[in-house]
């Protein structure tokens, strides 16, 4: 059975008129139970994996996911369950944390550009440089007190998180330009599913690592976070470095649209197995011939 | 005795009319003799040394220098003069030559970022990307045949090259802002004193090693270079990250020149001694007592 998806529900391709309150963070599932998700998100992982074998023959094109979202909307799961299909060959994955402090000496794309896919390869990014002006914009004092940048830069903050943003819409058009592809998605999961996720995490010793203290007090400022998302995808969707704001409610649907998102942006490069030019299909043949006029 | 030398002669922070037949390689000498250049090219060192120094302690700024030149012109020579009095652990040099196979699945300015320099330092490229937009438009079958490009952006070359141009003006814009700041340098040889010092190292068996046969037919194409060097100065220009089109057919003059303007660049940046916070003050007065109290 076929899957219907519209991506263009999610995609967001010209950012200047999204508005993430009508962004939705569950949607009517795409799966009727546990067995049927299983069949679909393994028909997924199957044509990733073919399409980035060929990425990787072709060895012309790049691409890099990258992953943001609110606290426990599901990150790791996603990039888990979508990519497990794929060679780990074809895939790098980084978790970007706090910066040390020798990243902190260069400037803020710096530790991201050196980990970003070459050709041939999927890269994921589990948060990214957009972190530069989603929680430094709630919280300015990473900006000011530990980002050891010349004071004559911070003085104007609203400057500094456009000229960001600004920073990182040009650094994905060149990227594409050069083969390295970037698509972006935002789990989007709601206020109350947050809630409820967390005090899974407190209830449940299993899930007790996960929780951490901050993360509730970081609910104080959900409106700014989504008002700063909001900006963000605004000034950094465009239809060759798409946005893919996706409801987040609902994991096991989640993983079905990123599935089918991360697909739709490979089958863009039209990947192909390269053809062979006719000079080397001929020593191909000779090669043939001396393996079976083997004794 | 105060040397005079106007800067603005040489440096170019609009592109827009720039125009390379009028730049000189050749211009009346800085100094009286060898002992008088020597004493002005130390003088240059020790300042640019101290304001390294501050640089390093407000631990704020980086600067990055680029040299870039016909073969000949005395790149590296010029390089060792004037940076040879900074701290070894205040600078840090990169010589870029022909891409391996592995900086080449990345996209062209990818090895040049991981090498730019942190706050605190002093970083030189020897060469470096603008080599993408010199020889690779002298030579395009540089990019349609080992940069592994995605086919469609390679169709359309001259809007590859204008592209590769604005995306270095965005990336060094971009650098400026976040506290590393780059000033380019051209150090312009005349075509005749370039065959004068390959003869040379024709001629003379200790320069022999410097001799690449490569060099000589390059010559050949020496008008479409200096346009190439127009249309990249033209283009990447500005206040903030300027060019210096340096007269290379004196060597010891040329180095005058480059160590004034290195200076002139670090002036800008009003590097400082670190000032103490008045508690921090207290802290330094209590060691005081602490250590004169020692029995």
């Amino acid at each position: 059975m076929k899957l219907q998806i519209n991506l263009d529900d999610f995609r967001v391709t010209k950012g200047k008129d999204f508005r993430i309150k009508k962004a939705k963070t569950k949607v009517k599932s795409l799966y009727r139970d546990n067995a049927h998700y299983e069949e679909l998100i393994a028909q997924f992982r199957s044509e990733i994996d073919e399409l980035q074998q060929k990425m990787y023959a072709q060895d012309r094109h790049g691409m890099l996911l990258i992953f943001q979202a609110m606290d426990a909307a599901g990150k790791d799961s996603t990039i888990k369950h979508v990519m497990s299909g794929v060679n780990t060959e074809g895939v790098e994955s980084h978790a970007f944390k706090r910066p040390t402090s020798g990243e902190l000496d260069h400037d803020f794309l710096w530790r991201h550009i050196i980990a970003s896919p070459p050709r041939g390869r999927l890269g994921i990014f589990n948060r990214s440089y957009y972190e530069e002006v989603l929680v430094c914009k709630i919280h300015p004092d990473i900006v000011t007190k530990i980002q050891r940048l010349p004071h004559e830069t911070t003085a104007d903050l609203k400057r500094l998180f456009k000229d960001r943003l600004q920073d990182i819409a040009n650094y994905e058009a060149y990227s594409h330009r050069n083969g390295i592809h970037i698509a972006k998605f935002f789990l989007h999961v709601s206020n109350e599913e947050q809630k409820k996720r967390f005090l899974a995490r407190i209830d449940t010793p299993s899930k007790n690592w996960k929780f951490e203290e901050g993360d509730v007090k970081e609910r104080a400022h959900w409106d700014e976070y989504m008002t700063a998302y909001q900006d963000t995808i605004r000034a950094t969707a465009t239809p060759e470095c798409p946005w893919y704001v996706i409801p987040a409610d609902d994991k096991k649907n989640m993983r079905l649209i990123v599935s089918a998102a991360v697909l739709a942006e490979m089958k863009k490069l039209r990947l192909t197995w390269p053809k062979l030019p006719q000079d080397q299909l001929a020593v191909l043949a000779h090669a043939r011939q001396l393996l079976m006029s083997e004794p």
